[in-house]
């Protein structure tokens, strides 16, 4: 994780936390589209009171742009390509059908695979009903069903280039490995081994392979070790 | 309900149900930009091999584009107004803030206030947990919490024209006589009598009058009495 952000005072400002999928969402499009901003941890057990004066839940993140909030890491991302268009690639198709497809896409990101991460990720193996193979084998399904709406070759989803759908998937995909840590095995399957899937892991394998290498991405997250606490809860 | 534009046959089809609030999102901003669209009316019991081919879980609405399919009713209203620039009037802003600070409200009306609508209207009086005034409660507090980021003179969210944010929340405001119907009452209370919240209840009483006289929402809404069996339920 890169903090050198930290001393840089900027008018635009994310409050953050660097544990949180949904903050690294933002930082890394900052990253990506090398727009100057100032970095802001927010402790959540005493969050500053700049922070609350501009959203009273103090959630992260929150963007300070021009003195105003705004909020909801996928509304931020598209903020900052709306209001940056000249900064770094373009992040979203210039074309208003390919535009919605890839909406479409990031909505099953927010309205199917991250409640499957969670249910995964919270099942507990005293609960009364459902077992831990049934959470698994949803969140897997999720994710070959978000393989299947990639573009062929990759390896990035609609190519050569990362999009937004990329960086709104990557950080719950590069937090993986906790259910290798914590759950007995993220399940999915080594190159090869997929069977029937074995093309849509393929897939998958190559995009979580560009995703991990992302610059933007590494200088965002932290080592393993700092999430343990966090995800051991 | 208007129904003169089925027999229309135009390279934009809407895969519609009459009584489904998303649904009328999508209609109504096609009706209120003008965009020559063909309605069909698709029986849930038996969908048309023309939808499925589309989309296979058939769900309404889709929207067919030049022979490709898009779905997620907010995603389409989007597409429309970027597909369509000149057609009727701007449904978001030309700020890139601004057009965030809608999105903002129009998750909101997702992430909050359709959950709370859908609370309240599954209550069952033999339920082991809650009371009726509490997800009445939470519902209103909803609306509250929506016209406070309303802009102060209206009607509409953010002036004397409707956007797209009053397209989205519309066909939810306007089934609330279910809750009066079924549900012993919606609770909001009449003019002047909003107590403390007074100011807060004109304001969603101007917008809501507002949103019941646009003539492209009536267009789009049936008699009550063809909704009773549906909510019956």
């Amino acid at each position: 994780m890169r903090m050198e952000a930290d001393v840089r005072i900027e008018p635009l400002k994310l409050y953050a936390g660097w544990f949180c999928p949904f903050v690294q969402r933002v930082w890394t499009v900052l990253e990506e589209k090398a727009i100057p901003y100032q970095y802001i941890e927010v402790n959540p057990y005493h969050k500053p009171e700049s922070l609350l004066k501009l959203n009273p839940r103090g959630l992260v993140p929150t963007l300070e742009f021009e003195n105003k909030p705004l909020f909801e890491s996928n509304v931020v991302c598209e903020f900052l390509e709306e209001q940056y268009p000249d900064h770094g690639s373009k992040l979203l198709p210039a074309d208003p059908f390919e535009r919605a497809k890839m909406r479409i896409s990031m909505d099953f990101v927010t309205t199917r695979i991250i409640p499957s991460f969670h249910r995964f990720l919270q099942f507990q193996p005293d609960q009364a009903s459902g077992s831990i193979d049934e959470v698994r084998n949803e969140y897997l399904k999720n994710f070959k069903e978000f393989a299947l709406q990639m573009e062929a070759t990759g390896p990035f989803f609609t190519g050569k280039e990362p999009m937004l759908v990329d960086f709104v998937l990557a950080p719950f995909a590069l937090r993986n490995w906790v259910f290798d840590h914590f759950k007995g095995g993220l399940g999915i399957p080594d190159g090869g081994n997929g069977g029937q899937d074995e093309e849509i892991w393929k897939r998958w394998r190559s995009w979580a392979s560009a995703v991990e290498e992302r610059p933007s991405l590494q200088q965002t997250m932290s080592d393993k070790e700092h999430y343990l606490p966090i995800y051991q809860r």
